[in-house]
């Protein structure tokens, strides 16, 4: 390591960055469609309120702020040219995560990633005498505060992120949400222009790399008792929604024999899914909603509506529990006298975080002062890192999660920790760079 | 049988008054909250608008009209005193059924009954040279529509009927509808005053008794190929709200070991009931609602709310299986990790139809001419009959239901039946009125 990868500023400027992002998010969490818990969705009054917050602070540290075409709230800090102007060309290094939540959420999943990006820039920035701050690297520097990286509102994760890798797809317009409100409404109530969303793409040659950090959403660096890893990869997910079909009747009138119960369907499906998961390795499934209809105390379900996650670290194996569970599901419902029915409305294959990505986030970690080797996880959640990885390599920073607790009024990090990952990271954009560019 | 207990009629007054109910089945159907279903619940606009149409109906069939103080319907047509003026404080037996439904409903359950009193009455009204119809037997008739025996709006059935036999009790006011909206909120808003509840009440020395007609709602008279049948009983029913508590974890970074997943244990729980109930004779169990929280795609659900509807002939034999049931709940949960808890919502003990009245609805249905034994069954679905009961004698008479299909829109019944049972009613009225009075 050389001396020019060094992060040099006094340990208290690091402790107040630490602060101002714990405090930082404190007032985000205040801003909540719930009264009593945390839900911001994406397009909403809460989602202007927050981009607003986030722009201020972008431009407190030093970046020219825009809001894209998908409504993701951006700040950039350009380089000097060899003249001394400002380089509004120059690829960038993106620093980001999101700030959009799922029902009832914590206050740091996304959030405390995109308000330690905003902490690296203001260390990172150089500010020549009287002039406006400027990346001191050949590249810019980038923050991007992603919207509905938790598809709460339309059912689909990643919108945002989709958006800036060019991924989006038009069919996603007429996605609707509990309202009934599409996509399309929602873009030109918000005040967005649903046909310049392509302006949100960037193009790989604007692009030096993306670096996210986030809370792990797991127990594995609370175990081991270490307070930052970095990411090898970000688990392949399949995401559905299932129906199934049987026949509603009266709940008195109708015996076991003429009843084809929906929910009892469902409910076996849900207890299938558990136990196929758990018998694979490193394979995960979730149901988190399920609904019966007409949902009358006294009328047994005719249709029941569940939603299925999967997550495995690579894709065959995600496939093979998917390919089981239908044969399954198959038995199940024949046997009950029910149809049954999926949609695929997600499916990312496993996203590695780039070798270099990787090695400077590793260097950002062990230049804290850990003296345990670096650890490197496997993320099983997803993250916005896995749209931006279509158009540039990703690297990701995990911090500590206590109890692994996170989508949860509970979750936590400390202090401590995100004083700890801001500083790795500010190395880390040293390090890379400190590399010879291509 | 006596000559004086034989209804009058050409058989094609019959046939009109069966039209009749079914073409005004159908019209009802048209009042719903849904563009494309069926569903009227308590204090609502389409309350309203149906309690209009059917005080016309009562009036056009001879009878006083007015809306008690829970919002039910009732028709009265007086007999005469001695002197020829009307007996307005002559005792009254009351034929009725319900006008509220299900979402997504049928459109005869409850409705067919009150429409077909009314036909009853106006095939039994005499009407003087001139004069204002009058009940040609010592007791006046009345017709009740009854609201909110389903209990769709606020989780609670019976309702109107409970008023009518004064057993409203005050905690309901505080009862809350899906959009928070409370009991004592919805009556306001629909111009009904909470404190004069009491005044729905009626004293059992007003009444001569209560007779119902209902379709079956389950599949015995289809099975039998019979037309129409009295009722012995009805079910004793227990319903609950469980509530199932976990932890919300994130889907992803949750590992299996870790996770404290609500929904899983209400699926269980409903597998458990449909078990149980099985192994029980005359027992059955009902999940009718379900849903997780808080109900994200990604986030393992932290908690599980559900219904369980029980009904058993007797009453013993349903608690026996709430007991069984909740030993069974304590050991799915506590291997879990999860906690539950249950709230009681509705019970009611069975409810035995008077041998009078069976006596003479059979005799009713005797004399519409069936060859083979008029069958007696016992009613697993509840019925206002069962608050009813509380002040006066009761009888039900069951109209077949093909295929046992109700609390769906593919409920059904034939105007033949429903001119059966119309002149069975009529006949068990008379035959009623021919008894010696105590």
């Amino acid at each position: 390591m050389t001396a020019a990868t060094r992060l040099h500023v006094a340990p208290d400027r690091i402790a107040a960055a630490a602060r101002r992002v714990m405090a930082r998010c404190d007032e985000l969490a205040r801003v909540s469609a719930a009264d009593d818990a945390i839900e911001r969705v994406y397009l909403s009054p809460e989602h202007a309120r927050v981009n607003r917050l986030a722009a201020e602070w972008m431009r407190e540290a030093g970046m020219a702020t825009r809001q894209d075409a998908a409504g993701n709230q951006i700040g950039r800090l350009d380089p000097s040219t060899s003249s001394g102007s400002a380089a509004a060309d120059a690829p960038a290094l993106v620093l980001g995560s999101h700030l959009d939540t799922v029902p009832d959420a914590g206050r740091f999943d996304g959030i405390v990633g995109v308000l330690m990006a905003i902490e690296v820039v203001r260390l990172l920035a150089e500010t020549p005498d009287g002039g406006r701050a400027r990346s001191p690297f050949p590249f810019a520097l980038e923050t991007i505060a992603f919207w509905d990286e938790e598809g709460t509102r339309f059912g689909r994760a990643l919108l945002g992120s989709s958006a800036v890798a060019g991924r989006w797809e038009a069919a996603w317009w007429g996605l609707a949400d509990a309202d009934g409100v599409t996509l399309r409404q929602a873009f030109l109530e918000f005040g967005l222009d649903p046909g310049r969303i392509g302006e949100a793409a960037r193009r790989p040659d604007e692009l030096v790399g993306y670096l996210e950090a986030h809370i792990e959403q797991g127990p594995e660096l609370h175990r081991r008792g270490q307070a930052l890893a970095a990411v090898s990869s970000i688990a392949s997910a399949r995401r559905f929604q299932l129906v199934v079909e049987g026949e509603a009747r009266h709940a008195g009138g109708t015996p076991y024999d003429m009843r084809r119960d929906a929910l009892l369907g469902a409910s076996e499906a849900a207890l299938a899914v558990e136990r196929i998961c758990r018998a694979e390795h490193h394979i995960i499934g979730t149901v988190g909603q399920l609904e019966a209809y007409p949902g009358a105390v006294n009328v047994v379900p005719g249709e029941a509506r569940f939603s299925l996650d999967l997550r495995g670290e690579f894709d065959d194996a995600r496939d093979r529990v998917w390919d089981a569970l239908s044969l399954e599901l198959d038995e199940i419902m024949g046997r009950r006298g029910l149809r049954w029915r999926a949609r695929e409305t997600h499916a990312a294959p496993a996203v590695f975080c780039a070798p270099l990505l990787q090695d400077v986030v590793r260097a950002g970690i062990a230049s804290v002062g850990a003296l345990e080797p670096t650890p490197t996880l496997f993320s099983r959640a997803g993250h916005d890192a896995m749209s931006i990885g279509a158009i540039t390599d990703v690297g990701m920073l995990f911090l500590r999660n206590p109890d692994g607790i996170s989508h949860h009024p509970d979750e936590a990090v400390s202090a401590a920790d995100v004083g700890a990952g801001i500083r790795a990271l500010a190395e880390a954009v040293l390090h890379l760079a400190a590399e010879p560019r291509p």
